[in-house]
This record gives C-alpha cells, sequence and structure tokens, in this order.
C-alpha cells in the first residue's frame, strides 16, 4: 500500500510565526500523501479577550460555550486555517482547507452532558469519517488541511480534540494506506530523562513499552500520548511518530529522529 | 448542457439569522448543480470594533489593511462560511466551505497601489480559475460555498468583491454548464419605478436596455449591476437573474419572479 503522513501540529507551532513557517516549508517538501491537522494556540484566547469572551475551564478543559463556539470557528477554521492554506500555496504545495463539516468528512457527537456539561464539544465515533472524498483530493494532488473543528450533523460546528482528528483520520484511511501518525510536540521524542533532549528512545514497541511501564522509567505526562498511540497501532494505523516540529523531514523517511512507536 | 446555478446573497441575507435560514433552506431544495457566494454583511465590523479595527473607507470602499484582513478572513471565511456549511448538512446539502485560496481555486491578484492603496484587496484575471476541482465536486454532488476572499499565490488572502467572485465563477464555468447567475438583493427585480416592489422588469434583453437608458427609465443605482450582468452574458453566461433572496426557488425555476437579463 503507498504510504500516508498524517501529521499533527500544537499549539507552540502556531503561535510562533517563525516556527510555523520553518514547519510549512519542511512540510511542503514531504514527498507523497500527506493530511496536516492542527489546533488552534493561545490566538484564540488573545482574540476573545479583545472580545469579552473569557476562558472557562474545568479541570485544565475548555468548556466551549455559545460565543467560544463561535470564536474557535472564527479562529481555527478561519484565520488560522486559511493562512496556512495560503502560505502552502506558496510553497508550490496544493492544500484545501477543512472542518469536519465541509463535505462532511467528519461528523461527530456532541459530549453528552453528566457532571460537567462541556459544551459545543465533539467526540467521534469510529466509522463516522468520509474518507472517499479525502481520496478524491488525494487523487487531485491536493493536501487536506483541517483545522480541529467538526459537526453533529445537525448545523453546529464541534470544538474537538486535535489529537483525537488526527488518530481518527489516521485510522480510517488505514485500509487503504500505510499510516504513520506524526505527532509533533515540544520534545524531540519520549525522553528517557524528561531533563535531557539527548534520551530520546527511538522504538517502543509493545514488550518495551510494558517494560518501561514497569520499571516507571516514564514522564507521567507522557503515557496518555503512548497508550494513544497504541490505539491508533491496534486499530490499524502502521506506527506513530512522536517529535519534534522541527524534525519533520528525518521524521518522514526512515530516519527517524523521534520516537516511533510500532506494534 | 447540463443548468448550472451560480447564487450570491449578499450583507442584508447574512446580518439577519431567520432570513438567512429560510434563504438556506430553500438554497438546500434547489435541485441539481450549484454554488453559492456569500459577502460578508455588517458582523466583520462588529466583531472588528470589538478588537479595536476601525472600519477605514475610501469613496465607500473598503480598505484593507493588515488587520482587516486578518478579521476578514475569521469572519467570512471561519464564522460565516462553516456556519451556513454546517446548516446545509443539517438540511441534507452536502456542501464544503472554501475560499479561493482552497485548492488553488481562485488565483487573485492585488490591485495594484495608484492614486490610493486599497490594501489587500485582489481583483481575478481573466482565466484563473481552477474549474476541474469544481467539477469533480459536483461529481461527487457537493456544494461549493464560497466566502469572498481568494490569494494571490504568494501567500496572502485578499478580500475581494462577492458580485465579482460569483461572476467570474460563472463565467469559468460557462464552457462545461448552463449557467445562470443569480444575484440576490433587497428589491425584487429590477423595478421600472424604484418605489414600486410591483414594478418588476421581468425580462431585459440588449435591445430593451438601450431603450431602457435612452428613456432614462432606470435607477442609477442598478445600472452598474445590468452592466455587470451583461459582461456575464458576453463571456458566455447564459442568464442572469436579479431577484430578492427569498423568491430563490421561483428564480431558479422557468417561473422567475426577478428580472432575467439575456442575450
Amino acid at each position: 500500500m503507498e504510504q500516508l503522513f498524517v501529521i499533527k501540529i500544537g499549539g507552540n507551532v502556531i503561535d510562533d510565526p517563525q516556527k510555523l513557517e520553518g514547519f510549512l516549508r519542511s512540510f511542503a517538501s514531504v514527498k507523497g500523501k500527506k493530511i496536516l491537522v492542527h489546533g488552534g494556540g493561545k490566538i484564540a484566547t488573545k482574540i476573545g479577550t479583545g472580545l469579552g469572551i473569557e476562558p472557562n475551564y474545568h479541570q485544565g478543559r475548555r468548556i466551549t460555550d455559545d460565543k467560544t463556539i463561535d470564536l474557535v470557528t472564527m479562529v481555527y477554521g478561519g484565520l488560522v486555517n486559511k493562512k496556512i492554506v495560503a502560505s502552502l500555496q506558496a510553497l508550490g504545495n496544493n492544500s484545501i482547507g477543512l472542518t469536519g463539516a465541509d463535505a462532511n468528512v467528519i461528523r461527530a457527537v456532541k459530549r453528552p452532558v453528566k457532571e460537567i456539561d462541556f459544551g459545543w464539544v465533539g467526540d467521534i465515533p469510529r466509522h463516522s469519517i468520509n474518507t472517499s472524498f479525502l481520496v478524491s483530493l488525494f487523487s487531485q494532488d491536493i493536501t487536506p488541511v483541517f483545522a480541529a473543528l467538526t459537526h453533529d450533523n445537525q448545523g453546529h460546528i464541534l470544538n474537538t480534540n486535535a489529537d483525537t482528528i488526527a488518530s481518527q483520520l489516521a485510522v480510517s484511511l488505514s485500509g487503504a494506506f500505510d499510516v504513520r501518525l506524526i505527532y509533533c510536540f515540544e520534545k524531540k521524542g519520549v525522553l528517557m530523562d524528561v531533563e535531557d533532549d539527548h534520551s530520546v528512545i527511538g522504538r517502543i514497541d509493545h514488550a518495551l513499552y510494558q517494560q518501561l511501564l514497569t520499571e516507571k522509567k516514564l514522564f507521567e505526562g507522557i503515557i496518555p500520548k503512548i497508550d494513544n498511540a497504541f490505539d491508533a497501532i491496534n486499530s490499524g494505523v502502521r506506527e506513530v511518530l512522536i517529535g519534534d516540529s522541527s524534525d519533520l523531514l528525518a521524521n518522514t523517511t526512515k530516519d527517524t529522529t523521534g520516537t516511533l512507536i510500532i506494534y
């Protein structure tokens, strides 16, 4: 099967224009099929403050009320997404900006209200991704660029975790492509010693992961990311790469510098 | 050739949630191939005021400085566009939100600075529309929904007149489709007496237009719109309809209630 890269960048790249520019240059030069998924960064909070929309968190998770969904729809789906697309076009990488509402690509479900009402937040059920539209884009050499927004098919845009969108896209396309899912984050990879950037663990499989967990050698914050990576792999994704956005080019080859997570 | 409707709505529809909802219901029930082009309405000005971005006009035309292009990219390309797409999806009309940057559909040229620097404003040269992508959307039964934004292929989004986008799309697709270009505006059509909504002129061809001009029977404000309509017709568009957004359904049939402009 042909290779496909599903690449997610987070706020640390979006918020730094120079870092973003460098990343997009690398991304544009990645050969073959690829998808970009981006978060929103701090710019939504900054613009929201200007508009009198104060962020509202519960245990570190943002609550998306009526004003906030409008805010993130504007900022993620408009400002950030279209600027990335315009930049990629200038770099000769034909691309298209999408939310999950566009072409009904990602239909999500509004998170049910239990103890907390998270508001206009969407979770993505399995089998709710329209892969045929994405395949038609690939056949036209057009790169999809996703903002972290979906819809409920009842007229509402939903704020949706960018890691989850990337992972669900990767899983849904794994039947047709050899997918490498790449999470760009602040570190070079999964570190044996969180204080030492040179201690990247180059490759983690199930056996090594169990051993690292037993020996309590991993920084706690990274464990959910690795769990999510194995979830994706158990659902058909070939491999997951966790690395620094500035190492993208190496991390799309065999000579990865980040952490490659494999079955 | 198959029929295609290119339908433009302006600020009077965007700014009125009830009118917009009614319009989208009608739009969703229009059978066959169609494109929607929307302006931005007053919401950009309102949000801009909240952010301290004051509108700057020269002889009635807005100047698009750095802050303003970010504002309209957010509001037109994000908020307004994605809400329309989500609403159409809920109505069972598969659609996709686009700017001219997406899939490189409309490449424009930044307006040259002469006496006035209009800023990030784009004009659309002929033959700069990527019709093959639009045709691929039609073949998948996906309706394109355009915000009034293009790009310069050098990394910049450009603010572009929605009437012009609609007209250029109509012209560029007229080789493959029988195009009816529909401009929705505040009146029922071109009126013989601007004070009387019942005085719609049902049909205008070149000969009648010359006669009406000679007899000075037309309200001056409508003349540029009719001139633009004839420009489109002279460039291949089959017919142009000027009418009220609430009459959309009739105006997509043979029994039009607005003004049909034909060769």
